[in-house]
């Protein structure tokens, strides 16, 4: 859906909004996107609490997870998660990595999660990795780029992984399909957690989990959801501002959901302004 | 209790308001009502999620769920559920079709819903229907007439139908009853998983059930829920504007007030007016 | 603690808002105060959400629920479970009926809820009754005096009852004393169903509830909790405006208080325009 | 990190707001923080709800919990868990006390609470008090020294304590690193409670909790989650004004915007001077 690569910075920070909003993303977790541009770099914020990430706040690193140029920025220590997942996976676009307490719990118990209800089919097939296997006794943080690649291995061709004791991997082609996945596979394992304690858990038919998904990952429905989302962020006061060199039509475009949120945000303080210029 | 079609395509949008701000609804399930003047007919939102539509977003289906007049919007794809519900049940003037995590657990683990305490009564008996059934593997939606009548089919006489690996459908004889019920039904699936975790549930009696509910249908009953509820969805800033096809002084009047109102002291919002008069 | 009959009417609509305001009531439930001057009578709304209520709704009714004055409002159906408390303990001065979805568990499972941790000791002993027993089918509501001392009965000495399919009614010295006991039972409710999750539940000893409980109902608990909830019953914009018939230097006196609350509610629009009256 | 003795009592209160803020401390518990400048002397608050303190609030006592200077404020009956730890663990710098509901239920259950992810691998071995075992029956405050210094024994060299039927005590060498064990203790214990419900729990190894602990307890972890906490309090509008005994000038700027930005648009508080510096 962007074009420009201001466009992808700004959509890389509501991405991260939306998912620090949907209680995905804490004090810790990161997300990234691929340069559309370059598809050896890829985009990550700059060591800090996802949430407050701006635009200036995000990096540009090689796929071995090294600056592209000089920073004198902390970068977060986990990032090869993310570049060792871009080289092995020249189909993702987008990647977030989290500690969700929704999730976690399967992190934990091994439980295997499944898809349960329709809309969380995209998380498919989610298998299990743990650091401890192949690196012992670590500080469990993926920072050396072995243990990316070995994450990423098991990562295999699905499109999320859990880490036991540690928390989850997601990945997308897209940003808005890596967001829809990470906030529904949060949905899915906290219903799957629900349906335990009841004593039985369902699960889609191979078949099912095929249909379903390939309806969810199209447009129409990331899209839906992402308005969805972009509004609950709008009335939490997290929006970002547009970038300086974003087009000025898309931001014209925008205007009527800004409009909207108004209405619940008489916080919105930056946008009436904006409107008594025109 | 609306009189005007006005006030019957306000009242659907505040009821879905009142479905999202109490999280039965998200960035799916939707909301409709029956034209009270053609009952061959009936309204909902275009395409999106049910919590952004306002009334300029409501189109007019017939009961094959097909638009009266042409349009260009994308229609929800599964529109079905509540055509073939007006078709099969005469009697119901309002549906909501929902993903509730509070109701989900019961269609993942098959648990059978009761009502376990007196509100929720209005519930009455609760089928179950799995699309997979009559209909193999599916994206699982009900998208298909043969699809939104078979489900009609398991809802037979009563209000509330279990949909497996999917969600809930809810029927009302008026949008206040259908939101109360949809409501209450909601909050009876937590109270009856929590009673699960205890290990027992014990239930209403089929005499109380019947008792209850014809206490609970009525007005005082669900008007004062309402109005709870409505309150609420005012202090989250939710509330939408009356429709232009209202007394127009009452809506321009009622307009920078209520929008202050709504942000900060909505308490303050009736009463203040009748205070004066005083 | 109130000294005025406008005091004791102000505190009756404090201590709701704080029970809507701690998730104990919401749509339906209901609080009385016995008329500190006329033990013969006692203070309630009339029939609406207990969060809307203000002064100018309160009723007074005598023991047999009946109104003092003729009025036109709807009154509670289900106000003889006060009548009939107050009848029936003398020394009992408030009462709270609610369906709070931290104690439904245990009156669906008809697991004993007992004192888990020390602030809740003031629940004591916290006996069942069943209408079903004595009434057999009904519609569930407390609404007969007979249905009422029946309840009342069943509290006997103790101050809090749990009714079987339908909720909880808790009884105090006082308006504070019983906010404090209502919370504190819900919040011992939730945490005793968490660890019954746990698989293993240990509680107080008689000799701890006893010394505990003792500790609890003095003024510098209930008060220091009270203040607690009366900030967050502000910040939430829900505080009532103090009657007119309130004497001034406490008005005065309440002020450094609210002045703090504006901090965090740029909301509170009502206060300022009053300070600049004076 | 705070220099001057006004930064560290203004950095206790943000602490103990963050803490109120992450649903740690309610009505009750309290935060303290040694004197920097004389290890024997430590400053809390006067009785009351935590989140209420404010620096003006704030008393010094010696290490048997006396007021150092006289005082006609009612003080917390549980100040020697402070005075006692203190005495016995050099080492530490800041004690919190706190009823956590994630953590009630393991104080219930008897359950015993291990790091089951990296996070929290901060709270080491957590040991168990009952002061029944010691004392009998009692109203269960750690009211007299020896109830204090018996805590303070069962604590011995690790960093968190269960009390049972009571809540917990956590110590940390500074009040960032106590916040951050507070937070995530919590939060480990509501993920291990889910696992529970899952039926198997998987936790650190020793060697990874020595590593991952090591890890956290560093500036750059705890000023990440300390740096997004702050923010979330300045959100809920409970951020601190900074004392009058820091820079006039900073305070005085800070003041106008800083009460703006904390009501509307949080992420403009620090950032838009910084920018206009560039």
């Amino acid at each position: 859906m962007p074009e420009s690569p201001a466009e992808t910075l700004h959509e890389l920070i509501v991405a991260t909004r939306i998912l620090a909003n949907q209680k995905v993303l804490d004090a810790f977790g990161h997300v990234s996107v691929r340069n559309p541009h370059d598809p050896q770099r890829y985009f990550i914020s700059r060591h800090q609490a996802p949430e407050l990430a701006e635009v200036s706040d995000l990096v540009e690193l090689d796929l071995d997870s090294v600056p592209v140029r000089p920073t004198e920025h902390r970068l977060y220590s986990e990032r090869v998660i993310h570049g060792e997942i871009y080289k092995a996976r020249p189909d993702v676009n987008a990647v977030c990595h989290h500690h969700a307490h929704a999730v976690l719990p399967f992190c934990i118990s091994g439980r295997q999660l499944v898809p349960v209800f329709h809309l969380p089919a995209v998380i498919g097939h989610v298998p299990f990795w743990d650091q401890r296997d192949e690196f012992g006794d670590t500080n469990m943080l993926v920072v050396k780029p072995e243990e990316g690649a070995s994450l990423a291995r098991t990562l295999g061709q699905n499109w999320m992984v859990l880490m036991h004791r540690h928390g989850a991997t997601v990945a997308g082609t897209s940003l808005r399909e890596l967001t829809f996945r990470t906030v529904f596979g949060c949905e899915n394992a906290a219903l799957q957690s629900a349906a335990i304690a009841h004593g039985h858990v369902d699960s889609l038919s191979p078949g099912e989990i095929e249909l379903s998904s390939a309806h969810s990952v199209r447009p129409p429905s990331t899209n839906r959801a992402w308005n969805y989302w972009v509004r609950h962020v709008e009335k939490a006061g997290l929006m970002p501002a547009q970038t300086a060199s974003r087009a000025k039509p898309a931001a014209t475009a925008a205007k009527p959901g800004a409009a909207k949120a108004k209405r619940s945000k008489p916080k919105a303080a930056a946008k009436p302004k904006a409107k008594k210029r025109r």
